[in-house]
């Protein structure tokens, strides 16, 4: 029950060795924009005597509170006036690349050098390179490709790439040899001793690295409660090749769209079972072009694949339709074929839906609520609480005790997580005897001396909202605004009136989202307005007189209907 | 992976039965208004050749993307006009009894005759009075009290309350005596051999029962995914006693309000540990006064209450609070806890947070942002998913097969659940050998004769959505127009202009939630406005002006940002 106790302690203890006057020459500093107590965003500077390093810079997606924000990216503000040397990517996962055009965007406004350098491996840069012709940015950049095993210099910082498993193809750890030592960040990672796709994570080299003593570890907490060891990539696939061999005829599988893994698995599932393949939603056909061209897929059989007009030729029990949607979200391909809203399907009794993937938190209701629609109508759905048909891509608490036991290293840093996994996940490096751990968080600057840690706050954690085309469209206070717009409605009045206080035209007055059947609601409202006016002694000014209808206004909904609409009226003062 | 499709057949099936001309003068009737294909709102009308009585009358919780909704009723106009001869309630939990009042203002506005007969055990009315105490309306009603054991004479229905065990006391299953033979509701049920506050379930009398025959039964689905059997509460008090026995300082702990059983045994488990308990938050306050008034709670030493005043004098190693919000509720006593708002409470490192209770399916996110909070101040928090703090109170599927076996019915329908729920609770009852099973849904009519089955579509199933003092203050439409309102925004704008279409003064406009940094949007704005006016060859009627402007300037802000806030042009036209 003390764990978290030891923790607070820890800090403490570390706290009191800084004051040890630690070598400014000798610092290296760590200052996360993103992914410390909440769940995407990664995005961390890496600042030594000479280098200026950003690792990774991933997006996070909103929440049905985030009301009409389309993207969540790091304030890049915190970065201050001095130029980046490069960004280093671990892998494709929008949550570590989804925030490049932003940040782009953003050192253009500052006049920062062109090109930046982009560090990663061969998938990842094909992914960077797509989104950044779409956006227009490729010439921003230069990208230098980092394989697994190689290392590049950087100022004072010798980077070494070292291969990881995840959910993605070509993912990377980084191994950095800085002025005060070796600092390795996993990236997201796992380990699958059978993987289907690429090799399984390096263990014998950081084994080495372990053995030439580390100073710091930073590494994925992800699923710091699921005990054991993560499932092989290989009993997914034998698991859905038993769900595809028993269902009785289609059978619509969702996945993320970057897990190119999974396509692999049922694309070899599907061949195994006498089944052909269809791609449905864009992402998910985007993602496939890309790992094909580079390699990363190969078809079991030329034929597997079939287009929408030869899926149509097919007998029902041999096609398998992988589409996106697997968060529910409502205008995705599944969802449409749930209610009913897709050109090409409608579910029938026979079907088979499998969730090929796991819930991100906060879609728990709207994936439910497509798992009802599938079996109100009557079809099957297979879900990976039943069923092996997903695996995590990110290690569990065994594999996490194996690799701080290979690297031993002096200071743990958990990353990539909620505050409650982060906590966890230090008292798990704690178990296995490191005896220095920092649940880091989002604005925090982290200093790091050959020996000495120093934490300080350096700035209040912020986002930025993009909305539409503003890459900045919104603040919490705007979202503010909108829940309490979303969840009162609004009503607009414009008033003639002269400076004696009469009225020239009859009031207009619209509502929008306010109540069904108001039942003589806005005829009140028009008595109000009028002897409003009638009564005010206030400044025959448009401001003064509006802020005082809107206070009438307020108070008249406010016992009308127990509301607080918002209020927005316009004088025309003559 | 059959399995639906079998449930299909079976009903397919029985509609071949029902051309048999059954006689209409011995149909029993089943319409249900809610909790079918979805969570809450549990409400079944029951309808003989004589009497037509209610099955409880619940309310639904609203979700996040109910904007502004208080409450979820049902729709009662499927009622009809013949008036209800009673409500039968199972227990009082608020998806049973919460949409009573509703039901009574609905029945008086058609002028059905009162008082309408309240029939349930003796805490369901003791809650069913205060709350309609609260609301004025307790003239409506004759409450009738039916304990386990008895049975009640209604018309040509004999109403037999059976004793089930669940988390809140007193509740009970209906065997219903019907001249089609013998039809069973559950109500909310589990088994609990060592239970803490009343008896467990009468599995004697559902044997006799079960002899007798038993048309069809009715039973909670909630729990059919859970293999096993449900954990005793004696097992959680155990739990609660170790986790408040071994935590350092002060420990809150959240549970439902409802959850009488839960109180006590946190009683229990304080007392044993040397703690005194502070209540917090009104509905556990008043829930606890009820249950203590009526003997449903008993103190284990008459000093172990304390009130805030008493609190502060008690080192914090010897404090228990109990307080709401176990849901994460943003203006509970427990979130503002959480998030520093909290005129008693500071979050400190050596505090303990246990949730007593369970995540209901779309909560899970702000739960975890509570959680969360806690852990970010260094407390230590205990879910039920690490120990044994909370235990469901629905039957899990052994005692779903253990109940079926007892009762042998000739038809099962499964209600309260979502439709997976429901599809799989029908699975276990054909393999326990029911021959007859029904994935009954809101707005059917299922009718019932000696052995024909019909099956027929009533009504759409629809909702009533509560807006403050509005009954039925929001519709479908309106939630999506409040959805479109707060991901755009809205624009308001004034104009006067004359019949020329000379602007005879400067347009107003008032923009809200629409973005931060507009940087010359509104500026633009004004300058559309005038050319519109300019350009525009309509009529010039007010209505047509508007729709005019609303275009354009809807035209304008998809172009500008990419985004169609609300527009509401009010034309003052001379």
């Amino acid at each position: 029950m003390m764990d978290h106790v030891e923790v607070v302690k820890g800090s403490q203890g570390a706290a009191e060795k800084s004051k040890q006057a630690p070598n400014q020459q000798e610092i290296v500093s760590f200052l996360a924009l993103g992914g410390l107590g909440e769940f995407g965003m990664n995005c961390l500077l890496i600042q030594s005597p000479i280098a200026r390093v950003l690792l990774d810079c991933g997006v996070m997606f909103p929440s049905p509170e985030h009301l009409g924000v389309d993207a969540i990216t790091p304030d890049f503000s915190v970065l201050g006036e001095q130029p980046l040397d490069a960004l280093l990517l671990t892998h494709g996962h929008e949550d570590h690349i989804g925030s490049i055009q932003h940040l782009l965007r953003w050192s253009a406004e500052r006049g920062w050098p062109t090109p930046l350098r982009v560090i990663g491996s061969r998938f990842t840069l094909a992914l960077v390179r797509r989104r950044l012709e779409e956006a227009r940015l490729l010439s921003s950049v230069r990208l230098e490709l980092l394989q697994a095993g190689e290392i590049m210099e950087l100022g004072d910082l010798q980077i070494e790439a070292v291969r990881v498993h995840h959910s993605v193809p070509d993912a990377l750890a980084f191994a950095i040899d800085t002025p005060i030592g070796k600092i390795i960040h996993t990236g997201d990672w796992r380990i699958d001793s059978r993987p289907l796709l690429g090799d399984s994570t390096d263990l014998p080299r950081f084994g080495e690295i372990g053995s030439e003593g580390v100073r710091a570890l930073f590494s994925d907490s992800t699923n710091v409660d699921v005990e054991g060891f993560s499932v092989s990539e290989a009993v997914v696939a034998e698991h859905l090749s038993d769900v595809l061999d028993l269902a009785p005829a289609r059978v619509f599988v969702t996945l993320f769209s970057s897990n190119i893994a999974r396509m692999q698995s049922l694309l070899r599932a599907a061949h195994a079972t006498h089944r052909k393949v269809v791609l449905y939603g864009m992402s998910m056909k985007q993602n496939f072009a890309v790992a094909r061209e580079l390699g990363y897929i190969t078809l079991p059989s030329p034929d597997i694949l079939l287009d929408e007009a030869q899926m149509r030729q097919l007998p029902q029990d041999e096609l398998v339709v992988l589409c996106g949607g697997s968060q529910g979200e409502p205008s995705s391909t599944l969802a449409r074929i749930a209610f009913g809203d897709h050109a090409d399907f409608r579910v029938c009794a026979s079907d088979t839906l499998v969730f090929s993937s796991r819930s991100i938190p906060g879609n728990e209701k709207r994936i439910a609520r497509v798992v009802d629609a599938f079996h109100r109508q009557g079809a099957r759905v297979v879900l990976p609480t039943e069923r092996r048909v997903h695996t995590t891509g990110h290690a569990c608490a065994e594999e996490q005790r194996l690799l701080i036991g290979l690297l031993r290293p002096k200071l743990f840093v958990p990353v990539h997580g909620d505050f409650r996994q982060l906590t966890r996940h230090a008292e798990l490096a704690r178990s296995m005897g490191v005896e220095q751990t920092y649940c880091f968080s989002n604005g925090e600057l982290l200093s790091l001396g050959e020996d000495e840690v120093k934490l300080a706050r350096h700035h209040e954690p912020s986002h930025n909202y993009t909305i539409g085309k503003l890459f900045r469209g919104a603040d919490d206070e705007l979202l503010r605004q909108r829940r309490h717009l979303a969840h009162n409605g609004c009503v607009c009045v414009a008033i003639r009136v002269n400076r004696s206080g009469e009225l020239l035209a009859e009031p207009r007055i619209r509502d929008f989202a306010l109540v069904i059947e108001p039942n003589g609601l806005m005829a009140g409202l028009q008595r109000l307005i009028r002897s409003s006016v009638k009564d005010y002694d206030g400044p025959w000014e448009e401001e003064a007189l509006s802020e005082h209808l809107r206070g009438e206004i307020r108070r008249y909904f406010s016992k009308q209907i127990d509301r607080r609409p918002v209020v927005l009226p316009l004088v025309l003062l003559e």
